[in-house]
This record gives structure tokens, sequence and C-alpha cells, in this order.
């Protein structure tokens, strides 16, 4: 069982596992469009920004971040709806600086920051993670965004950022994510990793083997504590 | 009166102004030589570390980061106390990982961090700041290390990553420090000053004319919050 003396690092996915990154979206285009078809945009939106990070790691793009895609996201979603106000687009394109924390961050993140070095690793730019963490009430000891590897999770090289700013083996970096696919990348690269449960995740299949299955934040830090 | 209005941002300076750097250098020194001449040891430790900075600044010597600038300082203490022990160097080596926040620092940027997105700008290397902001409970919106522009303070791009983080313009982004040379340098820049007093720091000349004084953070969040 990983126990607290087995860990130097904690790194945090951002968007999903600590804010309700689809929920935001779509109160975006809601606000946008009220009368819109609101899943259907926030599909397109969806659609958009996967695509293009996808041409970036397949080198078909050159590398543009995130905040560039989320406006040419916000674009299409506009264009769909027939909205031409730039203030209402410029609005829904920063959408990410305004994600809800789930219930449980905040505090969540409080206790594991006593515990271990706290930082997050996320694929939002650098002045999205800051004016979302500002706004979200999340404080960190560092924040990495794939910004500084011109790339985008699952890329190798972003989770290797969070290697190099612990100075540790690999396997003494926790990566927590409610994501399934971005915990396997973290495990290519050998980190620890920790799964949490949100609503709008992607829960482990049979064939994955995550080190720890925590309910919530809490949980996860009273179960490092136990050692 | 700067108020809270005109700020989208504040930086902070962390060694001397949010962490007692040169107390923390001397305990170092003190673990390693109980019996040295500390103030003499310190002065040999920062005056390499002054001299290394500005020959990069310069250009005369390649870049170096922090850590391996202190490891060298901490070397040469070594070497003219006549210790050899690999474990105790690599520990004064380190010092700045371990160094004491100021009464006021924790509380204080939690009050600040209600009111504005904080973020701290700092000669040390990114892999220090996170130790040093998980030991000392500095909890940040974001970091930047002046590693992220190859240089360190005074250099003009080391304030420039902070006004390229905020997306503003320099004047709406607020540096905090100790130092008088530093928010000099920040001015340079464009930026908006607070100078805030510490036992250790480097007061203002009658020459200097910085937009705040703040007896400590505290007064600092009660000045700004005013409008």
């Amino acid at each position: 069982m990983l126990s607290r003396a087995d860990i130097d690092l904690v790194v945090f996915d951002v968007l999903g596992t600590l804010v309700n990154e689809p929920g935001g979206i779509r109160d975006g285009i809601r606000e946008l469009a009220p009368d819109g078809d609101i899943d259907g945009l926030a599909e397109l939106w969806e659609n958009h920004v996967a695509r293009r990070q996808q041409r970036m790691l397949d080198g078909r793009d050159p590398y543009a971040d995130s905040e560039t895609v989320d406006r040419e996201a916000a674009e299409l979603v506009a264009d769909k709806c027939g909205v031409t106000d730039a203030a209402a687009i410029g609005r829904l394109a920063t959408v990410e600086r305004r994600l809800e924390p789930w219930s449980d961050t905040v505090a969540g993140l409080e206790l594991l920051a006593r515990q271990f070095p706290i930082v997050g690793l996320s694929n939002a730019s650098r002045a999205t993670l800051t004016r979302l963490s500002a706004k979200a009430g999340l404080r960190w000891h560092f924040l990495l965004s794939a910004q500084d590897a011109n790339s985008y999770k699952p890329a190798a090289e972003v989770y290797r950022l969070a290697v190099d700013l612990a100075g540790s083996a690999p396997q003494r970096v926790l990566k927590v994510a409610a994501h399934a696919w971005d915990l396997r990348a973290a495990q290519e690269v050998g980190l620890r990793t920790a799964y949490v449960p949100r609503p709008v995740g992607d829960p482990p299949r049979d064939s994955d083997a995550f080190d720890l299955h925590a309910a919530s934040l809490a949980d996860l830090a009273a179960t490092l504590g136990d050692d």
C-alpha cells in the first residue's frame, strides 16, 4: 500500500479533476446563446479542442496555447448560433478562467498541502491557470502548464515536467486525476497514480491498475497520512 | 492612491520579503560549522551568489540556476571551514528549501489571495521554490522563477514574465518587495510597487517613489481593500 513516506510530491490534474470543466463550458455557452442546443454546442467545443490538441500532438499543427484554442472554439460556437457580439464571444473564450471547484477541492488541497508539496499540472495555459486558481480558490506550491513543454497531455514530456521539478525518481511522484487516460499516460512515465471519481471523469477499466482509488481528496489525504 | 480596482495581479518577491533568507543561510552555516565565523562565512556565501549572478547578467558566465550557484557557495564555505562531509555540504547547499517565513507571511498571503491573483517571482529555481513554498506554507495562484527567463532579477526580462502572465498593462501589476533595488527594477518595466520593511531588507532612499509603503502584508491587504 502506498503511504506518505513513498511520495515526495503530489501532482494534480486541474480541469475536470479539481474544477467542473464540462459544466463551466455549458454555463458559458448558455450565457452566449440561452436558447441554443447547449449539449450540441458543447460537443462542438469539446471536439474542436480535442481535434486541435491531437493535430499538435501528431505534429500536423504548430503548437498553440489553450487560450488560442479556446478562442477558436468560442468563435465556432458563436458562428453556429449566429452571435456576433465581440464582448460576448470574448467572455466565452475565457470561460476556463471561471470554472467552479468541486465541493471537496479547496479543503482537500489544503489538507494535502500540509503533507506534501502540491503541484498543478494542466493543459490550460499559464495565464488561464493563474486566473482559474484565483477564482476557484486553488492555491499551490507550484504550478506547471503543458505550455511549459509546448505540448499537451497525454504527451510524455508534459509529465516529465513534474518529475524534473520534483528532482526525484518518477515513482516518488503521485499523479491525481479523475481521468483514466491521464493516469495511464502518467504511469507510462513511471509516476504513481491515484484515481478520484468525478461526475464528468473517465473511470478506470478492468485492465487499469492504479496505485490508489480515493473517494475524495479528503479520503486521499487520510489514506496517504496513514503510514 | 492605489486601490484594489487598479490592480489585476500581485507579484511577490520571495527570498527576504516572505522568508528570512539571511537568517536561514546563517543557520545552515552554523549547522555545518558550529564554531566557525558565521558572519564571515555568510558574507563569503552572499558575495559568491552576488558575483555569479552579476557575471551571468553581464554575459560573462553562461546561465546556471540558483541550485547550482548555492551548491558552489556551500562548497566554498565548507572549504573555508575544512569540512569534507558530503552529506553535510549537500544539506547546506539546499538551505534555501528550508527558509522560515516572517510572522505575518502566511496569514498575509491568505488575505491578499482573497482579493487578487497572487504570484511569486523569485531568483530561486523552480525546484527550490516548490520545496520552500511547501516547507514555509506559502501557497500561490502561480509561481514564476527567474529560471523561466534563464536570468536573474534585476534583469528586465524577469519582471516581464509577470506582465506576460497577467496579460495586462504593466501598471496593473503590483510588485511587493522588501528590497528597494527590486522595486526600482520593477518600476523600470512599468509595474506598480509596494515596499514592505523587513529586518533584512533594502530600505528606500529619499529619491525613491514607490506607490505604497505598507507596514506588513496585512496592512497592504487593508490598504488595497479600501476602494
